[in-house]
């Protein structure tokens, strides 16, 4: 009996010894779900969503940094593949578990059971969500959260906690969405029809109807679209955490009366600063420190507003709750008015701000190689794309990383994408050339190089429309060297526009209308990574590139990841991962 | 350049001697499918529904026994996997090609091709359809129509040919009748908004409002729910092909003034016989013979309404348009009335008058082993399941084709199914224990054993319900040897019912409610076969069976038949097929 027990515990200390802030102390964590489409009411009108466990959202998953998460997924839906993406988490190692369709892993067919076994190497406000088809925007998400390894300390105090996971929600399926922007002419989604807290949203009507004008007061409403109650002590601080996986808001969330002080951004600490109100991009997670220093005989609202476009959509609200206030007493105040959606400065300002905390590791003084990504809205034999350098991304039938590792042939096409756009390309005008063609638009990095990328927006198809797009990547944390307004031309006067002394470390980031942001990563983690717009259905019409990072150093892929297409192929002809 | 094409020919030649009907001049007919969502409106209110290179119903296959059938069919759909099964064709030597996921082989995933090739040996009138999920009911259907090999001739004589695929409509996606079926407590999904005539029909709406109290007449309509006009000259015969591919109607035809003369059923030649309407159950096929010998001045109005069920879908039209009257010309008659829903004694009758013609091969004079399936209604954790012999149905992720092919172990639960019910089980009362299990209703088949299958009807779970069920079976034809009242016994009174001398060869067969029926099939075509009730949500619930025949016999099983789950994983593993 003791003998197992006694290599179990030696195979820990191994695999510890080789991660930071790894503690002896470091756990496996096991779950297990079961992945269904199920009724549910997120907004008070009942729909079909993807649950897990018959939940929405999924469970939250709470670890120390060090800890060995392991998911053992099955999928229940009836006909649909699914992959889930532990957003944030760098996959150190294990990059098959990135969940990724057709890029890391084969989607997971209906009856099947996949299990996911990965580090959480570092302590940070995390999610999760689907990454096939359109599947987050059905409410396949839920929250990760990641302590301090046992012994170790946050370098801030708080005295409570409180989460929230931030969606937008529509009322069509994403069936008939996908359907819809695949369609030839092209059909827009439109807004959504409601902003979630917590899986949780109220359509048509206002919990604070009595400070809104025309709105209709909410009536009762079954548990599932409840307002969210965030029950506080007065003269207490708390960790607010935030995070955001609309399909296509951006956000801002603001508190009643109450400043917000700045902690994290994406599981790296920042400078600390305190501000009124936070813009959350898709893919973004911060925390915020919160005193609640106000008049404890009332409740406030918070309030999460749309951002970047002109909204239709209602903010969502939630009730700060200082006890032993009911719960169900009316704020005195109305909601927090979130900014104008097209205060741009107000945004650029907000961003600007985020800076790296004291001991973030800086970014190497120079790169090895700098990949320059226009991003442009085209056309595709009649359909509407999103292009990356005229190239419209288009996922292949078997998982790259599968099939790269195996070197199999016709897997990536003959030409490699270009790493950089005409200088003289007007940012300002819609494409002179609204054509584009599908790719594969894989960069093949090698091993420890520092690669730097410019983001560059531009006009989309129709005239004076630039949106706002937050690029998320895999596998990596980037520093945000930059942002500039116009043209990127990589001069002397961009170069100034660097920030090399305390940058922010990051995996999403965010381009302004007809800006550009300039990012570097160190390619020190083998695999092939995903980097894209994370608005669902920007990803979903082709914008994004996929990085295959030394693939020759990925570990041994469980053949299960790429059992399927050409790589089950090849294994069932004898070849080997 | 001539060695080769001698070297086809011959093989052609070759593969043909052992076919019947096969001439020498027997075709490969090469098909390039897509498969995808789009947006269409079958009944004039626009839905998402699978289409075929961009058709709703997919494009017709028009052949001559003995020819071979390719489709390559390429998974556009962007989440989902997808079959085809060729419903009618018994697949002789290409199990694989039977197109039932689960059974026969793996879903075809997103951008993935699969070609079927399969040799289409007898002449008749057949379709396709998914079979993965309810995909047939989401519109992934269309004809296929064998006519007699060049230089045969059919035993019947007509002028022209016409066609009607029939179906039913539902405004609500698969995705959530499939959740409504599946959640706890049961959800009904309730009655077809529309009847379609080859894919077309007109919901809230009649063409024949004239005709129909309180009815709308339908404003002039977009060409994709115009109605069906079948043009004729006076004084001809004409054949009808008429199949239903519904998901749950029960479907009669009828056509003003004119009397149908049965010829075919799916697939087999029939004792013809004079009606003034047929019925079709989902899953049924029939050529009827009609001449044009009413007043030619006048249009006529084909009806199709619904059977055994309440009705509460307005019934399908379509003109009978004697040429040179213009189409638009309104018939002077009202649409023939179908007959009442509940009159089952005008079923039986139709369906008793059902026999072989003279030519057709006789059944065995007795069976080698005798199967009897009780159809029950019960209940499994909370859920409302079909039962066969107290188990519902649930399929595995690795098709059985491929795992029982290969031997691998826990494919199959210990216990085989019961081949028989209890002799006390009160057929006319709700199951006495309501409670059932999920099992995996293989039933395994000896090469070249005669079996008979003794279908059992019952009440639902609630009191006085017992529902028609079409029960289609895959890979074979089968003897419909007799049909019964109350509970079988197996008794000599049973034993006089049958009739052993003209059973017509059918591949579908219904039970009447309260009813039994028996069938009898020589298990000559070694292969996993489904045998299901063919009501889209009555599989969904488990009411089906599979026959694994003789599959030690079954020929080299293609790998991308079955490259998924626990063979993917033995084949990569050095297995072989």
């Amino acid at each position: 009996m003791r003998l197992p027990l006694l290599a179990a515990v030696c195979c820990a200390l191994l695999a510890c010894a080789a991660r930071p802030h790894c503690a002896a102390a470091a756990k496996a964590r096991h779950f297990k779900w079961e992945i269904s489409n199920m009724f549910w009411s997120p907004d008070c009108e009942e729909k079909v969503v993807i649950g897990i466990n018959g939940q929405f959202p999924g469970p939250t998953i709470r670890a120390r940094a060090g800890d060995t998460i392991h998911v053992e997924l099955k999928n229940a839906l009836h006909t649909e593949g699914v992959v889930i993406h532990w957003h944030g988490i760098r996959q150190i190692g294990t990059p098959w578990a990135d969940g990724t369709a057709a890029i890391s892993q084969c989607a997971i067919n209906p009856e099947e059971t996949f299990t996911y076994r990965f580090v959480v190497d570092k302590p940070g406000t995390y999610f999760y969500h689907g990454h096939y088809g359109m599947q987050r925007a059905a409410g396949l998400y839920g929250s990760l959260i990641v302590d301090v390894a046992e012994g170790e300390e946050e370098p801030f105090k708080y005295d409570g906690e409180l989460n929230l996971l931030l969606s937008d929600w529509y009322h069509e399926s994403i069936h008939t969405q996908m359907v819809a922007l695949s369609s030839k002419p092209f059909r827009w989604i439109g807004e959504p029809q409601s902003m979630l807290i917590n899986g949780r949203g109220q359509f048509n009507c206002s919990m604070a109807a009595v400070h809104t004008p025309g709105a209709t007061q909410c009536a009762a409403v079954n548990r599932q679209c409840a307002p969210v109650v965030l029950s506080v002590q007065p003269n207490k601080t708390y960790r607010l955490r935030v995070a955001s996986t609309t399909s296509l808001a951006s956000l801002n969330l603001a508190i009643g009366n109450h400043k917000l002080t700045v902690v994290e951004a994406d599981g790296n600490y920042v400078d600390p600063f305190a501000v009124d109100d936070i813009d959350i991009y898709s893919g973004d997670s911060y925390s915020v420190l919160l005193t609640t220093d106000q008049d404890p005989s009332s409740n406030y609202w918070v309030s999460v507003g749309v951002r970047g476009r002109q909204p239709k959509t209602a903010p969502a609200l939630a009730v700060l709750n200082y006890r032993p206030n009911r719960a169900s007493k009316l704020p005195a105040l109305a909601p927090p008015a979130t900014p104008a959606w097209d205060d741009y400065e107000h945004s650029k300002a907000f961003t600007y701000r985020i800076r790296a905390r004291a001991g973030t590791p800086p970014p190497p003084a120079t790169a090895d190689r700098r990949i320059e990504l226009l991003n442009t809205q085209n056309r595709m034999d009649g359909h509407t794309r999103w292009s990356i350098n005229n190239v419209s991304m288009v996922l292949p039938a078997t998982p790259y990383l599968g099939s790269l590792k195996l070197g199999l042939k016709s897997t990536l096409t003959a030409a490699r994408p270009a790493e950089t756009f005409s200088r003289g390309y007007d940012v300002r005008q819609p494409p002179a050339n609204p054509n584009t063609t599908a790719g594969d638009n894989v960069y093949v990095l090698a091993h420890n190089t520092t690669v730097d990328v410019v983001l560059q927006n531009a006009n989309a198809l129709a005239h004076n429309v630039s949106e706002v797009h937050p690029w998320h990547l895999h596998g990596h944390d980037f520093w945000v060297l930059g942002y500039g307004e116009g043209a990127y031309r990589g001069d002397a006067a961009d170069e100034a526009r660097l920030n090399l002394r305390d940058p922010p470390l990051r995996n999403t980031a965010v381009i302004f209308p007809y800006g550009w942001t300039a990012l570097r990563f160190v390619a020190d983690n083998p695999g092939v990574w995903a980097f894209h717009c994370h608005i669902e259905p920007h990803l979903h019409m082709g914008m994004g590139v996929v990085f295959a990072e030394a693939v020759d150093r990925v570990g041994k892929v469980p053949k299960e990841a790429v059992s399927c297409g050409a790589t089950a192929s090849a294994l069932m002809n004898g070849d080997h991962l």
